[in-house]
């Protein structure tokens, strides 16, 4: 299946104050037991502490094992079509379905982590996106692969079997406009920047950074991002499981427009709720308006040619 | 003066490891003080902590308060012409014509810090740069203007008196290739990236952040830089003069290409010494291979049409 790419979205929803909650779930090789216990979680973190959320996120590869040998096994074929996005009767996933009805019980917006995904014969790591009503209103196939090599430290190549998505990916909620990455795509300040331009109040990536790079750059890049683009940025990891062969950095986040953290957490299981406030982007913009001070007479603004689509 | 300005410098030179000093300057209303202690500082930094320094940097308008009132009595005409780079017998500038003294006597490259320069009516925020000649390489004239509004905090309008330069600046040295910002640049990311794409292995921020800035942002922002670019940044300030109308933050720092903090100091008059390794930039860049990772099949490369020149 391939995707159509637009050049813009047009104007993005007003933005209104909303709730966001952070799913850092300890997962499992069974995928069975990964589904039934992000359901739990989606109705935990929905409640919330006192406050219900209103847009819930799981982590990347929720509901796989995190690494290359366990992508083909555990992949499954979306079939999102993006002019049938309301429909999600068509897709064979039974994570999809099962996102989808926690969505639509819950009654809130989901990120639904990513997942491997198999397309024809290729594989992507893909983020899901439901609304209320369960909807699968569109998904981001990650674009930049996570392929490192810190000698001594950590070594990883997705590409051995995943390939990159082919655009930037946003969604229009009633509360706003919010772009999508996963992981590694944070260290593309590009993404953020020409999210932000078409009119996103938040960037959310379902990651998974590891105990060299996180403790190193994963606080340090979602500020980055934040400040930068003055939206909120928030990365939502799975808990640290020390018996799995990947261990993740957990510390799910959400930082302000100004860089500072609002919420966090340590490395195990649990939730991570913080208020996001649209007057705190407008105060920011106001008050370093950076937007507005822009020299693209001498160099270019990222938009004009980004590949963007819902 | 018109600047022309080059799509591409060429190849860098080859980097090599340098001891780069930033000198954090107390200033004054007086500009004979100011030119004379400067002097002195730069034959401090150069004789280092036991080791010889390379490159010597000064703070942004370290010859002159810093206010938009002050600006247009301490500006004096530079006269630089790119294609006479190497003369500055031809500059009437006082402060020019003791830095390039200070830097030959001292055999080092000097970055002058920042000064107000006279170009017809209009005044610039710029920065000199000397080799070990005392010849005037390059002027960089701060781009992004320093207009911002943080009610009860901080209100400055540089556009009250300034004049934005037009042109992104690097120059080569016998140790590579080093871009130039002034303060507020910082702020624009694009500038860093294009400056790491041209071959740049340090972006060089002489700036004076404030007491409410300089908290929130001073170290946030060259560390994103540096992760992003896989760069050295460096920022040099002013030290803190509570009798001054502006209250500099002071903390010059130099961070490395992971974003980790080679040295700083606090608000006082010092210097900062720290080793520029270009193994470091390597390892970084081989291990977290963003710079061939870039999807410009997605989003454009800024470097393409940006106004770079020397």
């Amino acid at each position: 299946m391939s995707q159509p790419a637009w050049k813009s979205f047009g104007p993005a929803p007003t933005p209104k104050p909303f709730r966001l909650a952070l799913i850092q779930m300890l997962g499992s090789k069974d995928k069975a037991y990964n589904l039934k216990h992000a359901r739990e979680l989606i109705f935990k973190a929905t409640a919330g502490d006192g406050k219900k959320s209103d847009l819930v996120v799981l982590p990347e590869c929720f509901n796989s094992p995190y690494g290359v040998t366990h992508f083909p096994e555990f992949a499954e074929s979306i079939n999102f079509d993006p002019e049938k996005k309301y429909d999600i009767i068509t897709s064979p996933s039974e994570t999809v379905q099962a996102l989808s009805t926690a969505a639509k019980e819950a009654g809130i917006w989901l990120i639904g982590g990513s997942m491997p995904e198999r397309d024809g014969n290729k594989l992507y790591n893909t983020a899901t996106v439901y609304n209320p009503s369960g909807e699968l209103v569109t998904i981001h196939r990650k674009v930049h692969l996570f392929d490192i090599d810190i000698p001594g430290k950590i070594t990883f190549k997705e590409s051995e079997s995943l390939t990159g998505g082919s655009k930037l990916t946003y969604f229009d909620a009633n509360f706003g406009r919010i772009g999508l990455g996963i992981c590694y795509d944070i260290r593309f300040p590009e993404q953020a920047i020409i999210a932000a331009h078409q009119g996103c109040i938040a960037m959310i990536y379902p990651s998974a950074f590891n105990m060299t790079t996180g403790p190193l750059h994963w606080e340090l890049l979602q500020r980055a991002r934040a400040v930068d683009n003055q939206m909120y940025v928030s990365m939502c990891s799975p808990a640290r499981d020390m018996s799995a062969d990947y261990h993740a950095w957990g510390h799910s986040t959400i930082i302000d427009p100004y860089g500072i953290v609002v919420a966090t957490i340590d490395e195990n299981e649990g939730v991570v709720y913080g208020d996001i406030d649209p007057q705190k982007i407008a105060d920011m913009r106001a008050g370093i308006p950076v937007r507005s001070q822009k020299r693209y007479d001498i160099y270019p603004n990222l938009v004009e040619s980004a590949v963007t689509g819902k």
